[in-house]
């Protein structure tokens, strides 16, 4: 059996509850607000209704080193993701943490640095080693994992070109978005998803970005960006974009319209509406790939830990994917392009 | 009755004869290759067949001078589109140019100047004025225009970010197509429809630029790049991207993959396989709206020039999107942002 501790309840804890449905090993021990300003009520409630008995701490620290748990998921404040997560890390706990994992370039070198550290002081205690993981949920889904694979297998041939978007509605946010330092910008928070995927299906490493945002219209949100765009550019000139924005309407079906677009050397693939549209040498026209994706983003994580599996998502990719996210701010904030992502 | 001439071979001569269709007033009158390299004789066939005669002239001044037509029609040499049109304008004739209307900054300046100084010069002899304008079709394509029309009538409310894409098959192309000089670049010559889109549906001014291209995989085609992308910001913080590529597959059903997505304060709209996708505060999710357009480019040109509309695409539209293309081209070719486009 696994024991599990969980901190705060900002963001997508509902991985976590997925997950445990197919996990019957892992027990939540102890849950923890994060914050004092925080109320760990809500998460209490979802354990008791899934049979979880976990002790509540008020300070995270005491339950990590009372509770001596196997995995631990960071669920903010946004603001600690870093710190919580390398605290976990550097008493040898795996972290299921969410994304963005860091919100500034120096709370991301410090968990790396903890990362590596830990990794290397607890090298041999774990199959896989110690684990860092993010909540890139994204990945998981059926129709942009279809799509991941049928790249994988070459449906495209060398990937050239990416186009993703993450738009969503509005609607009414907690207070803590409309402050940079609690929320850490919209291109890190929304757009992290795309830039996930511009890593995931190009394979390649990022070299420099061009980015934009805007707080106009933003309904008194503060410093919520309501629109961005970012310009990547890849290892091997591959480009690739990623629109992002809160302006979807109420009205539309669902809450956000998640896309990617691949054109390839070969071939072109898009996820749409939750669909895969494939073009290439061996379809007349454009053909619908059939969706599906048996991975769960938790459970993934714990079977990674158990040694049983590789997870989608490695340490490594999450670190990547999040200084892209934050040069990308940066870019926007500087109006310039920061280059040689990756070796800052 | 109206006298045309038309100059040149390359492009989209098919604007022209589609347009002669709806107007029996206007007579070709003379026909000239533009340059010695290129055979005249498809362009006489097709007049042939019309039921027009024209001279043919291997000198296209001459032609100008000699005929005295009220239009011409500039179908290059790419890299002579400026001066044709420059030279026509001067005798004081109307300009119906291929895009992009010149291929360099020089080229540009040289006919925006001589555009201004005829039109001063011939203040008075037509209804509209000296007209220029150019092949931009596809603010006609039914679809792009019903959305457009759709925007300007406030169903998006302020318009905030754009997508615009241009994918077509690379096929076998002329060998002019492989050099800069002779080609232009495919940021101007494929990314000129896109970047005229997010000029009219923003109806804002481009303010700067970045762009990457690159001419990998291009299948022995020298200079001409096969993927492009352009960020532009526009006045007010508006951002719109231009994903440009000749990576869609042969086996395709059709040629090209042209959109437009515009996402604005109280709505969303898109064009995609010639349909118009519609979501905002009066539809149940999204909706399709009813695409058509009445109007033909060539024909609003000639009726421009006649007074009896004004024209979808003025001269200095035309010259704003070229100098936004071309300013985009430098940034690709230099790696940096372009500012201040407008006042260059």
């Amino acid at each position: 059996s696994m024991k599990l501790c969980m901190i705060g309840n900002r963001g997508h804890n509902s991985y976590v509850w997925a997950g445990l449905a197919r996990l019957p090993q892992v027990r939540v021990v102890g849950i923890s607000p994060g914050t004092p300003e925080d109320d760990v009520a809500p998460l209490q409630a979802t354990c008791d209704s899934l049979g979880h008995a976990p002790v509540v701490f008020a300070d995270y620290r005491q339950m990590l080193d009372q509770l001596r748990p196997d995995v631990v998921s960071v669920c903010g404040p946004f603001e600690l993701h870093a710190e919580m997560s390398a605290e976990a890390l550097r008493r040898g706990i795996h972290v299921f943490c969410e994304k963005p994992v860091a919100l500034t370039l120096t709370q991301l070198a410090d968990l790396r640095a903890a990362y590596e550290t830990s990794r290397a002081a607890f090298q041999g205690w774990y199959a896989n080693g110690l684990h860092f993981g993010a909540m890139m949920g994204l990945r998981y889904d059926p129709a942009f994992y279809t799509a991941w694979r049928a790249v994988q297998e070459g449906a495209v041939g060398a990937v050239r070109l990416i186009n993703a978007q993450k738009s969503y509605k509005l609607g009414r946010r907690d207070a803590y978005y409309r402050d940079r330092a609690t929320y850490g910008g919209t291109i890190p928070w929304v757009g992290v998803h795309a830039i996930d995927w511009i890593a995931w299906f190009s394979g390649a490493a990022f070299e420099s970005v061009y980015a934009t945002h805007s707080t106009q219209f933003n309904h008194d949100n503060g410093d919520l960006e309501v629109s961005a765009l970012c310009h990547f550019t890849l290892h091997g000139e591959i480009f690739a974009s990623a629109s992002i924005d809160y302006l979807r309407p109420s009205t539309a079906h669902t809450h956000g319209d998640d896309r990617v677009r691949v054109m390839g050397t070969e071939g072109a693939i898009e996820v749409r509406d939750g669909a895969v549209y494939l073009i290439n040498g061996e379809t007349d026209g454009e053909v619908v790939l059939p969706v599906a994706c048996e991975r769960q983003v938790f459970q993934d994580f714990v079977e990674h830990v158990e040694g049983k599996t590789t997870a989608l998502l490695g340490a490594d990719e999450v670190f990547a994917v999040t200084e892209a996210c934050l040069l990308a701010r940066q870019s926007a904030d500087e109006g310039q392009v920061v280059h040689r992502i990756g070796e800052s």
